[in-house]
């Protein structure tokens, strides 16, 4: 990615223990394509305190937070917007003259597409994982007025993140699920790329597939239940949403669809 | 300038209170004709201290420091540079890891010019000046070996940088000046743009004339002892030696004379 550069140029950055490059290009893409003389670099920082402390120090307009730092920036800001608050994880910061704005755009994207695709609130969900995403899905999921089953190897972490949104947790998909929630690696590019995170007959029973796996867009569970006429949310709705409001977060300005669609082209690995 | 940017791109920075495009466009243009993966952006820090501290908790390379900043940061960074330490003034700072060394390319550079021109040390110098800039040249020529005499307006600022290094101070230019050196704004572009820093008359006995204003290059000082023939050293000499070694200390990447002159050309405003 080329992008101009000046004394004037605003400095817009992400923090995350091993950064990807699909930030850079997305937000570049786009500077570039609205002309906007803004720069975005992706950051490993050496220590988190002293990262939050020079987007302040060095009038850094804002900053993605992903993994290990999304809890950790919360004592370091002034502020958390409803989105980070209902989570107690941030994944954007905001900085307003020093004043530094803690928000969840995974939690704002979610909740927006859930709206979008009018997915029925009656419908029971079984939701599989329980890691940092799951917390920011499962609370749109229950925003959005729905409730269900939290699904996860892991019986202390799935039954902790079930108890705190009142969901039931269980080691195995229920029967009445209708709509499935995917929001573990199974799928993503790697080992686990040809998985199909739920077995056959209860994506036959299901109404409604939501994988939030972004690399790639189709994943085997997307592929599934396309075939089979279901409605689906797939994770590079998720991935370009989020970042689409970041985006209009730092800028102000807020790209049409097409431009999002043509910048999450650009990005994706 | 339009550079490349990408998650692996190492980030340089310049922090002055009023920053001017002309390191950016300096050291962007040699990263681009060299192929390395770097980028530069000037700063205006909000807070000189998480300015540092962000430095070292972003994993910033290297910054440039302009007043106000040269002395306020030395009690924030690790260790001082000879170069640094002779003058309590750092214009450079270099991150190792999070260990920040200080130095003052502007000391380095201004004794390789007068080495480069082979200035007599025996010749008697007249400064013209008082504030930061002055305190490096004149180390850099005590360090030359070179004696002389301060002239100021300002008696205690001037009689101060006198004594510091072992001169006279005085109001006038004493008549057995041979090497006269203007470390004022006079004949920069502005107000005094058309001002010869030093009289005819003094001009017309000394040998060598320095003058470290580099906006313009040409100063009526330079002009005038062109047409006569004598010794000179310009303020572009100077700022186009201090960034090439501030690359060099980023970069590990020595850039030819001819793309020193390039990118001064190319950064000029």
């Amino acid at each position: 990615m080329v992008n101009h550069v000046d004394r004037d140029t605003t400095l817009c950055i992400s923090l995350a223990a091993r950064p990807s490059n699909h930030g850079v290009r997305f937000h570049n893409w786009l500077y570039a394509e609205l002309g906007l003389n803004f720069l975005y670099k992706a950051i490993a920082p050496a220590d988190i305190t002293a990262a939050v402390a020079g987007i302040r120090g060095l009038n850094i307009r804002g900053a993605g937070v992903s993994m290990p730092y999304k809890g950790d920036v919360i004592p370091l800001i002034d502020v958390l917007d409803p989105s980070a608050e209902r989570i107690r994880s941030v994944n954007t910061i905001v900085n307003d003259d020093g004043h530094l704005t803690g928000y969840n755009t995974d939690y704002t994207a979610v909740i927006n597409l859930l709206r979008a695709h009018d997915v029925d609130p009656d419908l029971h969900v079984a939701l599989r994982g329980s890691g940092g995403m799951a917390n920011a899905v499962i609370a749109a999921l229950t925003d959005h007025g729905m409730r269900g089953t939290v699904v996860a190897r892991n019986h202390t972490t799935g039954a902790a993140l079930a108890q705190r949104y009142g969901w039931e947790y269980s080691a195995q998909v229920p029967e009445h699920a209708q709509v499935l929630v995917n929001v573990t690696p199974l799928g993503m590019n790697g080992p686990d790329e040809d998985v199909v995170a739920f077995d056959r007959d209860e994506i036959d029973r299901a109404e409604v597939i939501f994988d939030c796996v972004a690399f790639p867009v189709e994943t085997p569970l997307i592929r599934l239940a396309r075939s089979q006429g279901k409605k689906t949310i797939d994770g590079g709705e998720v991935a370009a949403l989020q970042a689409a409001e970041q985006f209009h977060l730092y800028t102000g300005v807020r790209p049409t669809d097409e431009q999002i669609i043509a910048a999450e082209e650009y990005a994706a690995p």
